[in-house]
């Protein structure tokens, strides 16, 4: 998979993308991520990439043509270009770990992300695929919103985890919060493990487990349980 | 306010930390960030932060001795320390606006943020103040949801934003979703600005504006909707 993000703060992006699980992946050759920045396409001759809104008010707007000529340009880049175009908006679908499952089959996604602007409309209506939002708070821009979903689907693509990460996402995805986990030592400043992890006794182990899991998501998030009935 | 970041990726964080609004709140100081590697922490002699869950099963578990201690190095870092100690995993509380506006009252904001494994459960039970999600998605750490976390408390921090972006605050705060924005060209690739936008006709403009907010939250968000009207 290649992934671009198309932004006015590239700088955001290589500590993130160079560090842990998304290095790896880039270096087994799951996935090759691409970062552009938006100026870079502006034909403006200051480079401007935004301007007032019409119809007045605060704020700036994102104009369409360096957006759609950065996408075009990214979209250029691979040899059957059907890419997922993803804008990270505050108005977008939530997103979930299904839509990361969804995106995760693709060949390439290019993420438009915004930064204290709002979009020209027409970026929404003629060029973007789906649009995203991480959760009901508001962020400075679709940066981290991206980097996100980046990370979400790139540990999804074949051969990018272990068997051992492989066994925890099948653990969220039975739908239940996780059990604690407990590790040494047995007593840390007089906490101590309980019992039955101590035991040996591995069907008392997995009961208690089960236990705990179920315990924690009625306590925690009653609507996930809600959801598994369905 | 100061935020402590506790992780064992540290180099993911200085590209988001010194950018953009992040970068501008820190200069102004309204903020200081300070990240931390777990591992420097460790008193273990191969610096080791992880080991074996009791009761078996896949996956390391952060060791809560390290945390413990790295912890309590930024908390005596501030005079009256009285943090929260916020913990990013699947299992806590939906972050939201509210939740971030309540954070950006303390002084102090420290995040833990694993990494791959588990954490042990006393540094749930006896260390943290606050577990947050945010969202129901896999990610490999808690990282990215700790910059989230930050970027959304810090725009709330007095002085940080001008009236341009207080304004779009506001705008969110009103439980609709955003109309849409146009700005020029009045016509891009022969896709046209709506008539009404460049009437100057203010009355009409700010009915269709408010127009718009109302479809495309039913639409989109009818949830919004409902819990406006509670």
């Amino acid at each position: 998979m290649r992934m671009d993000f198309l932004t006015l703060f590239p700088e955001m992006f290589p500590g993130v993308l160079q560090s842990s699980m998304l290095k790896q992946a880039e270096e087994k050759q799951a996935v090759s991520y691409h970062v552009h920045n938006i100026r870079d396409f502006s034909e403006n001759k200051h480079r401007k990439t935004d301007d007032y809104p019409y119809g007045g008010g605060a704020g700036m707007v994102l104009t369409p043509q360096p957006v759609f000529d950065a996408a075009a340009f990214a979209e250029k880049q691979v040899d059957t270009p059907n890419p997922r175009i993803v804008l990270l908006c505050p108005q977008g679908k939530p997103f979930t770990q299904e839509a990361a499952e969804e995106l995760a089959g693709e060949e390439q996604l290019i993420f438009i992300c915004g930064h204290y602007e709002g979009y020209d409309e027409r970026i929404r209506d003629y060029l973007v695929t789906d649009e995203f939002s991480i959760g009901d708070f508001v962020l400075t821009g679709g940066e981290l919103g991206s980097m996100v979903i980046a990370d979400s689907v790139t540990r999804l693509l074949p051969g990018v985890l272990g068997n051992r990460e492989s066994a925890e996402k099948d653990s969220f995805s039975n739908g239940l919060l996780e059990h604690p986990h407990y590790t040494r030592p047995a007593d840390f400043r007089g906490w101590k493990v309980p019992d039955v992890l101590l035991s040996g006794h591995h069907e008392n182990i997995a009961a208690w487990r089960q236990e705990q899991s179920f315990k924690r998501t009625r306590q925690r998030r009653p609507d996930l349980l809600k959801q598994r009935s369905n």
